[in-house]
């Protein structure tokens, strides 16, 4: 059996550039035995699984198969662990449908991987139908984003989107937009009736919602906090919500 | 004025050794302006500032000021961005009061530091009274922990203890233990009626709570997930349950 263990392997050093988001036009990296399985049950399009000796045995179908070093793995992997396998899978192009009804988790300018993926991973759980991100987040496609994310892209669609755009569809629809702030002069989220269809939007770490969104939302809701932190994490004040909404 | 710009320095070298747990006995370091000026408020115990040349002016106060070059600073910190000071501040000494009453949470080996920090933050927002942490729990003094946590452990105590003798003074005091599962078998946390003193224990990312903590709750319970995702980030359960327990 062929074991790649050269840095300077033409495979090796091409599929590396997948960390860097400007090369992820066709494909993504996911690391570990948890997300593979989950990529195979979705038929997520595995086009190359980088595996150690030892586990060759544990990939099945037609799937084409590079046994590397542990030290070729580590190289293509980002975290200390991965387990023994890292695989290269097709990046979804996802087209927003024309017609939205649901609810939804949408995520503006969040700039933190680990924030992204866990909102994300926290929609998919209180069972959300889609996720719309800003074209300013951070990349669901980095290893530490699908790390935090758990395979929850594969549960449900998450689409990209220019903001205007996505409020415009929004409100044409008669999708009533709920957007969170840290102002106690919004309504407190417990005061909130939910019914129907809904989009959640969840702002930046540091700024909060944008202006745009703010005067687009029927409805601004913060968080009441009876304690001294001057404010949340926005993972938690989105699990708050999320949850609560459903 | 004297700029420290040698990492030899002696000053430099021994401040550095806060960075690791086994020297973090009397002392720990913060930084960033933001928490410098909480535990300032706090009247935290300062027994030093490192600080670059150009905001010395603005630590008033009787404390020992170092003047450091930004490579010295970024030596000791952790982050990319320490905001022009790292300070050093005297470690509090807990001890757990003889009686407890009110809201708390407790965290159960947790290990990650952004997990703890996160939590803590969570449970001052929502205006609980104390956190008690597992010995095995990641340190609350790291750089990181302390990050995630916003300055929130100088509104609140933070105790580090052994869960037996944590369990059996609850127990002994009367105070309800409420312990969170993964399983469906326990009971969904919208059921749950919360009145008076209560004790919420989140468990380990992994393996979640462990028996003993099993065998002693009053209450356990879960939530509810009506999606795919197989579980929640622990801190985003954690804020889920917290706030509505209050």
């Amino acid at each position: 059996m062929e074991v790649i263990r050269s840095k300077s392997n033409r495979l090796i050093k091409d599929t590396k550039k997948l960390h860097q988001k400007k090369y992820r036009k066709q494909s993504y990296l996911i690391e570990g035995w948890h997300l593979f399985d989950e990529a195979c049950q979705a038929k997520a399009g595995i086009e190359r699984v980088f595996i150690l000796e030892e586990y060759v045995d544990r990939v099945v179908g037609d799937v084409p198969v590079t046994v590397v070093s542990p030290e070729i793995l580590q190289e293509l992997a980002d975290s200390q662990t991965p387990q023994g396998i890292v695989a290269q899978l097709a990046l979804p192009q996802a087209t927003i449908p024309d017609t939205v009804t649901g609810k939804y988790l949408v995520l503006e300018d969040v700039q933190d991987p680990g924030n992204v993926g866990t909102m994300i991973r926290t929609a998919d759980a209180a069972g959300y139908d889609a996720v719309f991100i800003s074209d300013k987040s951070a990349d669901i496609y980095s290893l530490k984003t699908l790390r935090s994310m758990q395979g929850s892209h594969f549960h449900l669609p998450v689409y990209r989107v220019a903001m205007e755009e996505l409020l415009a569809q929004l409100k044409e629809q008669g999708i009533r937009i709920l957007a969170t702030t840290l102002s106690a002069q919004s309504i407190d989220y417990k005061e909130v009736e939910v019914t129907g269809s809904f989009a959640l939007i969840m702002g930046n770490e540091g700024q909060g919602i944008s202006p745009l969104v703010e005067s687009q939302a029927d409805d601004l809701v913060h968080i009441s906090m009876p304690g001294q932190a001057e404010s949340l994490n926005v993972a938690v004040a989105a699990g708050i919500l999320l949850f609560s909404f459903i």
